[in-house]
């Protein structure tokens, strides 16, 4: 790009991902600005990303490439579990996550723990996705901090599914081992939890130490990855942990048959391809040579 | 990124990757910047990407993130064929496939064929791995066309690697159903070829017609994924095209066993997870459904 290709008055959104290098999106309106308790929203319209929301700055989710990470945190662990009745969202105030979930006809329950009432009531004005989510019978949405929440339930979900902000700020007590515990607890026997992680390229030795934890806590846990190309570096880490599984490569293609029509990222080939990692990820997360 | 993060004086490097988002690089020293016959050669360091070379202002590798690339555009070929002893590599002045080339014992001619002089000596100057490898014995430099050049050979090369610029301005040919039937005519038997394509997220369209393309001529063709942070949406599409081969997926894991301690990409698991495709990227790929 020269200085030729900006023309006065234009609104540039940058994001670093690391200290010299990162996104830039041009802002076509500016649709809201909120300073929340918890901390700034903002949601503005672009021309190749359409709709992108914002906490503190950071890009949280766009509508041109959300459902390759909502479809991959959510359809994993469900066609995983042999049958997924309740289920409890942590974070994920955009709705994009129960909008996945709703789509199986055997969840019965799905809750939603999200810890900031302004991210859910932004998502729902300009995210037509959210509004109808959150109308759905079957959710059940508390503003409530997730850690104490947590720490009410026992045996009661099928699977929990983290889709917090990055591990700075508000989130960073997602990512521990506490927290991980409590969500154990929180499972049923045959239970699975996803998250999100981290970039693998930027992020991989804080990766490779979350998969640690997760490993001392569960059953076993495994690292699969994601397309996001408006998240740093383009590919995302998600992480799956279990109390009783072991093989997370082989879901149900019965059920996978009555969803397929909505997918646009999921298909069983992605799911098991997507656990298998390149090698310098590979070390990281298996603890391997070299 | 706020104002106040840039400094007056500072050089930041901007690509377009659409006309509103790309990626932005604070440039730490302009190394070289040289116009060719054929374009703009620019060098120049970064603090989080190594040293950076564009060609007409994209980016064409960086230090930090080329293995993921040339790994994948060179192994996948290379352990597929029964026994490659003759390389054509089209392109890739950088010098970097053939890096990869010539770790393979059986390889016992790889001839390069760049049209940019100027592209081959910049690199030999600030790459490392440029200068030894273009003096190794069995690597041969031709300055040449490769659309000529590829007119003279006819069932000579186990391979060909195509690693080109992208199709806009002088690699535009290089795309073209005349210059993949000569690849086709130029190989041996069981030969293949391997080129890089574009981005999935942005160029799915462009994927799929030359998919078409490559299917009408070869025998079968695929595609597969290498993540590149520094390409547009991080993540990359390599095709590979066969003269009488139809599965893609089982490298020869003998011959990988003796390369594996100098990959830090490549493994025979990424290698088979590369070509199960998300949804949206299978359907154009193989014109399925929907």
């Amino acid at each position: 790009m020269t200085t030729d290709d900006v023309s006065p008055g234009e609104f540039w959104f940058y994001e670093k991902h690391v200290p010299t290098a990162g996104i830039m999106l041009k802002v076509g309106e500016l649709l809201a600005c909120r300073r929340s308790r918890y901390q700034t929203i903002q949601l503005f319209d672009t021309a190749d990303y359409g709709r992108v929301m914002t906490l503190d700055n950071l890009i949280m989710l766009t509508e041109r490439d959300e459902f390759s990470y909502h479809e991959m945190l959510t359809h994993v662990p469900l066609l995983l579990h042999p049958q997924p009745r309740q289920v409890l969202v942590v974070g994920g105030g955009d709705g994009g996550v129960l909008r996945e979930v709703i789509k199986h006809g055997t969840v019965e329950r799905a809750v939603q723990v999200e810890i900031d009432r302004e991210v859910v009531d932004v998502c729902r004005e300009f995210f037509p996705w959210a509004a109808e989510t959150y109308d759905n019978p079957r959710v059940e949405l508390v503003i409530d901090d997730a850690l104490k929440y947590i720490n009410t339930v026992r045996n009661e979900f099928d699977l929990v599914i983290v889709d917090s902000t990055d591990p700075v700020g508000p989130a960073i007590d997602l990512f521990g081992s506490p927290f991980y515990s409590d969500v154990y607890d929180a499972l049923t026997a045959d239970g699975l939890m996803t998250c999100q992680i981290d970039s693998p390229f930027y992020g991989s030795r804080r990766i490779g130490m979350i998969m640690d934890t997760l490993r001392d806590i569960f059953h076993d846990a495994g690292l699969y990855l994601t397309q996001v190309p408006s998240y740093p570096s383009g590919v995302w880490g998600l992480g799956i942990a279990s109390k009783s599984r072991k093989n997370f490569h082989e879901p149900d293609k019965v059920r996978y048959d009555t969803l397929s029509g909505t997918l646009r990222y999921y298909n069983p080939d992605v799911h098991r391809g997507s656990f298998l990692l390149p090698e310098y990820l590979r070390r990281v997360v298996y603890r391997t040579g070299k």
